[in-house]
């Protein structure tokens, strides 16, 4: 097919995702390897966004491709009653790297889907309703998920008549822009614990299934907690009898530096649910992993879940071989790596080169840049949910990347640049390099 | 792996869908090919399930295998922000088989997210929030649509604090077992088509989004529609201003013999959804069709919803591939002829040997034969919702059939005949023959 015939089938047929539909102009690509991809002009871009932070081992890793080639031939599919070998596998590979006890994994087809079944254990084991989530946080769009999430997302939703009736949201540590006027890292966690019990506390703690966070914010921020948070909302979760989900769809596999973001903070969750990163989306794949004690809850009485597709041998099988990849290629000693060496510093001297930089943090190849209209005020570069002429200075600053062939994905007044963890030092470095030039040249 | 293996971590790390897990000891599949699956002790069954009735184009064709292949190669996945070729290429050849006017596909990742969609955008559109569907379906298992789902699954969710909150439930069509005391098809066409409008009036047809339809209801006995019925049901959503969104998840890409199985029955919805049949299941994948006006509402506003894998290159190019394979290959037509020829007439021939079976009933290559103690009475071989002992005839019934090497699917007193559409004529013979041998066994 021509560019133009992607265009316009694409055009004429695709319902897009989250967009006003006459206002999108999707970029066709053409191809992609490795950290990089290239539209049907020839041109290359340095993919700073791993897509939607999914393709974890980048573009077309031979070893996944390959994997994926062999399981085809050998069994496509087969229905989730069956025991299967490359799903049996991939649920014990997970269990070896999830905390203590947390032996068993049940699979979904994606992250919104791992957390609406984790939901549903949590209820089903504390016979409670409520699900307690931030502001400023995303956890898929099914319809729980949206009502959960505390992100603006949700409002559309709502508008539609969506109620999210088991959903009540906290506000979470995020220092830069404190819910509770604190000064210091320590101040905002001991603060942002006390604001969470508190709302437990008149909520009611016995009709609280669940709290559900992402170890590490995602697409509202990259917001890494403050030490202390994590364990702190882990000792409330044991005080009320509440069980403790970390949503590790963006976080989990190698992210951060680590198999999953809540082990850079000493916790242990009762459920862990995960996606993307767990065979880079090279086949649509998420899961549950739980604690032995939700499985023997269900030893003699039916879980009442299920899907289709749950432990596709083709995304299990990927996922198998992404594993042994993380081992054999040392990825997380390199994500660990080029963020000490590569990602912190250059950062660090970016901001120093720009008063447009507010604020940048992360962990691990998982970072976000945050642009203000004055450091002092904080003023934020485009406002909260801008649309239309507010988001121009945004949508510049994307394009004048995107013109330099780097591709970050701006999120409100934020760059959020999250490449493969397979990256290479020249290629980050590279990257970073574009990312000053195209901030100089915004002004910024 | 040895089946040991597969069968030891399955056993330790697996969590199963909608199972009691100490209860249930999944066979290992070692291979699969055409319409036949194969255990690690070599012993072969003719798959008249289809797996969860998916693989519609039977295991391991070799053209999906090789579209898969050659998809893998080229590009396996992309963000749904993009355009793609394999993703707009059967968006276009969804939107050709579609009634006139449904131009818009909206890909997800299998049916519950494709029902959770079909209605955020009927409610979006309508800015109503309730949903009508009937009992005895089955919608999908996440949240919303676990509540929509008028399935015996759906009360384990409920018990654990779900509430559904906008779902109502109405009776459908069931000759055999009427809920109207009907004594002719037209009798019941018509009586539950005055349920149905009953029920709109007293719910308040302004607080209607939409009305969600199995076209054949599937798990829950494929039960097909009396004539009339659905005309009907489109005249009431006409008349009401309510969405009418046919759930073809199961009865869509051929099972019927048709490309959806609403064209049986001369109807055009307002939405369509899919999953399953489209790519045969080798990667999960689902969507929605949508009326031209759906996708306008959002041609200037965002459209709350959205998936990482919205629209995945390798399950669309299986699904490319897929149709193409229909057409070459004639498969609608055999289905139609397998379905007059064999199946019709097959089954015709066992009810007269068995004073057991009570009524057979379907289309295309979608049958179930309901087992009864007592013709006259009607009485079920097991009780709706049987468990445990309860439940013994119908586990020896499909236990026969499976030690005769013919995998059915047993639900409550049925079996339901669901074979790859690609069955040749012997096979499906040979299944029916063996049927007839299983049923003797048991004395049924």
């Amino acid at each position: 097919m021509t560019e133009e015939q992607v265009r316009a089938w694409d055009r004429h047929h695709v319902f897009h995702s989250w967009s006003a539909q006459d206002e999108i102009a999707p970029l066709p690509i053409a191809s992609a390897r490795g950290s990089t991809f290239t539209d049907y002009s020839g041109k290359t871009y340095l993919d700073f966004s791993s897509q939607l932070v999914y393709t974890n081992l980048g573009h077309q890793h031979p070893r996944l491709v390959s994997a994926l080639q062999r399981q085809a031939e050998k069994l496509a599919t087969i229905a989730p009653g069956f025991a299967n070998d490359a799903r049996a596998e991939l649920a014990h590979d997970i269990a070896e790297i999830a905390p203590e006890g947390m032996d068993y994994v049940f699979f979904t087809n994606g992250g919104a889907d791992a957390n609406e079944y984790a939901i549903r254990l949590a209820q089903q084991v504390t016979g409670r309703a409520k699900v307690l989530s931030a502001y400023r946080s995303y956890h898929g769009a099914t319809g729980t998920m949206i009502g959960v999430s505390g992100d603006p997302r949700r409002w559309g939703a709502e508008r539609g008549g969506h109620t999210g009736a088991e959903s009540r949201h906290f506000f979470g540590p995020y220092l830069y822009r404190s819910a509770f006027w604190s000064q210091t890292p320590e101040e905002e966690t001991q603060r942002a614990l006390q604001h969470l019990e508190n709302l437990i506390v008149l909520e009611g703690p016995e009709t609280i299934a669940a709290i559900i966070l992402e170890s590490v914010v995602g697409t509202n921020g990259i917001l890494v907690p403050p030490p202390g948070y994590l364990p702190g909302v882990r000792e409330l979760c044991d005080r009320y009898g509440i069980c403790y989900i970390a949503d590790e769809v963006m976080a989990g596999f190698g992210r951060t530096g680590q198999w999953f973001g809540f082990e850079n903070f000493g916790v242990a969750p009762d459920l862990i649910t995960f996606a993307k990163g767990v065979n880079s989306g090279y086949v649509p794949l998420g899961g549950v992993v739980m604690r032995s004690e939700f499985r023997d809850f269900f030893a003699h009485r039916p879980f009442p879940g299920g899907l289709t597709y749950s432990g596709h041998p083709l995304a299990c099988a990927v996922g198998v071989e992404s594993m042994r990849v993380f081992r054999e290629e040392g990825v997380l000693e390199h994500v660990r790596d080029l963020e000490e060496r590569v990602m912190r510093p250059g950062l660090a001297e970016c901001a120093k080169r720009h008063e447009g930089i507010g604020e940048f943090r992360g962990l691990g190849l998982f970072w976000a840049v945050e642009l203000v209209r004055d450091r002092d005020t904080r003023e934020p570069l485009v406002p909260f949910c801008a649309t239309g002429e507010e988001k121009k200075p945004m949508a510049e600053l994307a394009a004048a990347c995107h013109a330099r062939g780097l591709w970050p994905v701006a999120v409100d007044n934020r760059l959020h640049l999250t490449p493969p963890l397979t990256i290479s030092e020249e290629e980050l470095t590279r990257g970073l390099d574009i990312l000053d030039d195209a901030l100089s040249a915004c002004g910024l």
